[in-house]
């Protein structure tokens, strides 16, 4: 699976991920504020970034809170994702083994995800059934966003939860990731001395005030790569009038840059040879 | 909201809660299997069973595995279920506030479930959105009833994991329960110690391997109650052929008595002075 991300950030030496969360009562002037609406509107977004992105992640939620209806509108967003990119499903499950199977069903032979969140709490049994799709990948919930964090950041046997579960999540396969959010930097780097060769999901820059250099240079490998840089609304409401897209398209456009230019700078500090595009 | 659940527990003198988590190819004999199928056998188990519960838990990773139609059957089975029976949602959703919020929408507001299980992991900002809905509940996922759990039953602080998250969801409101598997009878009591009052929603009974007895004397409070006891598979598939319906009423009200009968020994060991129907 992991070559279909390394492969995805060659397409435009990317390593944008850009997060379609539509909110009907957000949705640009002039486009209608129901589920059409919102498919219209990715599908939008998708058109004016898809040749400066490594992918796309739709956050579930958004789309359950418009009704059954929110689903087909899911099912058909993945469809608009170019094949040659990375589409993420970002579901954060987590249940028992026969349930979460159910799950990864849904979000990869349903819905066409190349890959998915997935909570850690039930531990490794209930990331098993996503882990044993080999053609798929999982990202593993490590560190959110959010600062108060009752249990990830609690003290188990010396080491912060979180450390804990990306150092389990490293023994459990070549086909899973960790997600850690930008807005702790100091998460970031631990996560990524444990886990150095991980790809990491880092959402959270832009609107949740997440740095977005300090973010990379932590989050980067040795390589500069296996970092996938999520903004949504930084992106996606960039402006909220006609120009919508290409506002967005802007906004891709210099994070794009950004991240490149703190991924090779991530990269001179350690002393690697060869700046790496992703 | 925990004034509905112990109102639904006086209506049938019962704790028992059906899960409802049809699989396409388990129907019985003679139904459609397609979501058409799930939905009228979904109707069939609680016409036949809805005089001997609690109420009903349909976990939503068995209706999005039918694809889009699976969300279209989670609303009708929702609404199938009697208005003055306990609807519990088991989404085990968790994500940080702006997000949770939109899953909180999705359940309560889209569906129309009195309650949702929630996922721990994020802490009590992935709560808050549930625990902000006055009129309705929500339950922690706490110990799962998986025997290797990796992160549930790590030391954290001289503690397991799982006290923890008790200790923490006890101070969050009264309108939140917690989720702890059958199968550990030793969880069941700590939790039950560390959270007296707090409604407990028990799965694994039959199928996953919990004996019942000491599941339900663990897990009641000091009147007998509270404890929501949740049979899926013994219940919904005891028989495979024509006589689904019959055999699923057989075992439901066969664990209702046992149920009741477990709840009042426990009581009476407790030397508790009047033992409390649910």
């Amino acid at each position: 699976l992991f070559e279909k991300l390394s492969a995805a950030a060659r397409v435009n030496r990317s390593w944008l991920m850009v997060g379609l969360d539509p909110v009907l009562d957000k949705l640009p002037d002039g486009m209608r504020r129901d589920p059409s609406g919102a498919l219209e509107f990715n599908r939008a977004i998708i058109a004016a970034t898809s040749d400066l992105v490594i992918g796309y992640k739709p956050n579930f939620a958004f789309y359950e809170a418009m009704g059954p209806e929110g689903w087909h509108v899911l099912k058909k967003t993945r469809a608009a994702i170019p094949p040659d990119l990375f589409a993420l499903g970002d579901a954060k499950r987590g249940d028992i083994g026969d349930t979460a199977e159910m799950y990864a069903r849904a979000i990869f032979d349903v819905l066409g995800f190349d890959a998915a969140t997935v909570s850690p709490y039930v531990g490794r049994e209930g990331v098993q059934p996503f882990l044993d799709r080999r053609d798929r990948g999982s990202f593993v919930v490590c560190r959110t966003s959010n600062r108060e964090n009752t249990f990830q950041d609690m003290d188990a046997g010396g080491e912060f939860l979180y450390e804990r579960v990306a150092q389990a999540v490293v023994e459990w396969g070549d086909n899973v990731g960790l997600v850690v959010g930008a807005t702790d930097v100091d998460a970031l780097s631990r996560v990524r001395r444990i886990a150095p060769a991980v790809p990491i999901l880092v959402p959270g820059v832009g609107a949740q005030g997440g740095g977005l250099g300090a973010a990379v240079r932590a989050a980067v490998d040795a390589e500069g790569g296996n970092a996938l840089i999520s903004a949504t609304r930084s992106v996606t409401y960039a402006s909220s009038g006609h120009d919508f897209a290409d506002a967005a398209r802007a906004v891709a456009s210099g994070l794009r840059d950004e991240i490149r230019s703190a991924a090779a700078g991530a990269v001179d500090r350690v002393g690697s040879a060869v700046p790496h595009d992703g």
